[in-house]
């Protein structure tokens, strides 16, 4: 079976190594994916969009996801079934609603947050160790669901909202989504959300963001314009993207994720 | 067998990945745990710390650890048992000394220099590639421990000192061990080195550093104050920490590797 | 089988981890070496060289390299076997090249564009994901090379060019090629190349860079020298490079791929 796992902990320190070896402890061949660890700290929503968009890509197994500014508060841990047959781990804090809505919805919850599976003593600040990584591998390895925890009804379970996009005289008002390492930044706009607004995105788009105007083609990749130059494409999860050719649009542009952006054809 | 590494070689250069490609080539099937490569560069202490904190959560196998700034100079390679049955293969500069104290004490150590799983020809610069990796490799996958290199006595192994807290008219006068990426700073004082010190740490904490004066909460997990407000706590390995709830602590009050930093309950 | 990933995508975003979860889905039991992904944007030259060099380090299997400006446009896809039995497989834009001309030259090249192997629908931004990784797992999982893709002959693959250094009056003019993350600088210039030069490095080298002048010692590890000062030396790939004992040499003297350097016996 494989656990993949998805966290704001960064590399440089040994938070991922210990969690790889609690796993590994306690089967030690259990098969590791890691998704990422490079959320930005505590972006409980950003983590919920980048496990909803790469889930699919990965082998059906145990999904362990760790973003979570209110560890060891009263806020649970969770484990559940989806609808495909997956198996999401982790605080109950939204992380992982956006990935269970695609993946055929929550079948089965439990609370883990006193599971028998928990190394003792549990710290304050550690869930990843002393909780989701012990139960995500010994689910992997075979333990029952329903014993991971106490039972808990799925309608409980805490959701995180995405803004969405409208439409305004002709001109769509977005938001930022994500930016990644190369300052490509999605969009909350996707194909599907565009029928119907009697708006077609293609040829030159004006982007505003803060004020500013900046002139996008409508391409599909990086190299469809000069150096330099902005692009509005349909990235690799199918959303709405901004980018420039061999260049950094978020740091150009000055945008992070929620930043409003309007874009009208030209 | 598990090989896990901890190294200073950070993840952006080929280093890490040779030396796995190195342990794969001995032997496909040896699984390897990646405890961390964010060792600061040469941090022989930070490397020792860390090692010690995170080895009981690994499968025992055998543990590489290469933070090396004397490497291709007459300091030895070495490879040792503990008294619980770990392997552990470096150079002997201290990098090792805490991990197999707490883990039973040297029960048999070879000097590795020589040993003949080197890879020749031996680089000056890379002995994590063409002897610690080549030797941990086979020693996983079977050979035996005292054919790796040369007999050592264990009392002529290197160790390093951690700086030692001391109480001084009520104020605990501790030291920066480590810093992680989120600023938290954990200090070399735990529960038990306050048992019989006369002082309590509890309630409101004064902390004094380079002659600035903060006011921190004796708390539990980060949650517990308000954002942006300073928390003394227990680690997630035991030791005091200073944090601040969704900010930097090391960044805020300035501290680093070392820095001392004063204690005194209010 | 064995699939390396050398790739300029770095760690912080999920395109690695997606890459892992692909191949894992066609196949659970592939081992993974991850050479490194912090090869700079685009530089499809300094990836070409690291796969060169590391290559002897790893298994015989399946070697994926993405370092891709072109994605998404007419360039082709490439997979290949070299004459010692190892598998290629990536853009094909000179990335491959110098991995090939050491491992033996090309037996057997086939055009992965429109692969059976692809991932449906295939981005314009992702190949890493939609072609590349498949291909890699399923070569890596028993398919055939010749099934991969369509045909294409050998001589049709792109190359890179590296720079080459010359003797200009007692003075070698030598380039950059690769700075790691210590700063350490590797320049295009090797023992065999120094062969019939008339020049001999050794003891104190003045180094010439930007008009700058700098004095360093010919050594072999950098603990020759004292903190601070500069070392010419024969690093762990056989190329001279320039260091600073506990220091950066690259920020130091300002170095960056591409610049020349001149070094002159004193």
């Amino acid at each position: 079976m494989i656990v993949t796992l998805l966290t704001d902990y960064g590399r440089d320190d040994d938070f991922v190594g210990v969690c790889h070896g609690v796993i590994r402890r306690i089967h030690p061949e259990i098969q590791i994916v890691d998704i990422t660890h490079g959320i930005r700290r505590y972006a409980v929503r950003q983590g919920a969009l980048v496990l909803r968009n790469t889930l699919p890509y990965m082998p059906v197994g145990v999904h362990l996801g760790v973003v979570d500014p209110q560890v060891g508060t009263e806020r649970r841990g969770v484990a559940l079934r989806t609808g495909d047959g997956r198996i999401l781990v982790g605080p109950d804090n939204g992380l992982l609603s956006l990935a269970w809505e695609r993946c055929g919805g929550v079948e089965l919850a439990v609370d883990v947050t006193r599971s028998e599976h928990r190394l003792e003593p549990v710290s304050s600040t550690f869930h990843g160790r002393d909780i989701f990584a012990p139960v995500a591998a010994n689910l992997a390895a075979g333990a029952e669901l329903a014993d991971a925890g106490d039972p808990l009804d799925p309608v409980a379970l805490a959701t995180v909202d995405v803004p969405q996009p409208r439409v305004e005289d002709g001109v769509v008002v977005a938001h930022v989504l994500v930016v990644d390492r190369f300052g490509n930044v999605s969009l909350n706009v996707d194909h599907d959300g565009m029928a119907g607004t009697g708006i077609t995105l293609g040829g030159t788009i004006e982007i505003d963001a803060f004020g500013e105007h900046y002139l996008a083609k409508y391409a599909q990749t990086f190299a469809d314009v000069k150096p330099g130059e902005l692009i509005i494409y349909e990235d690799a999860y199918r959303t709405l993207a901004v980018a420039i050719n061999r260049g950094d649009a978020a740091a150009t542009i000055g945008l992070a994720p929620d930043a409003e952006v309007r874009l009208r054809p030209r």
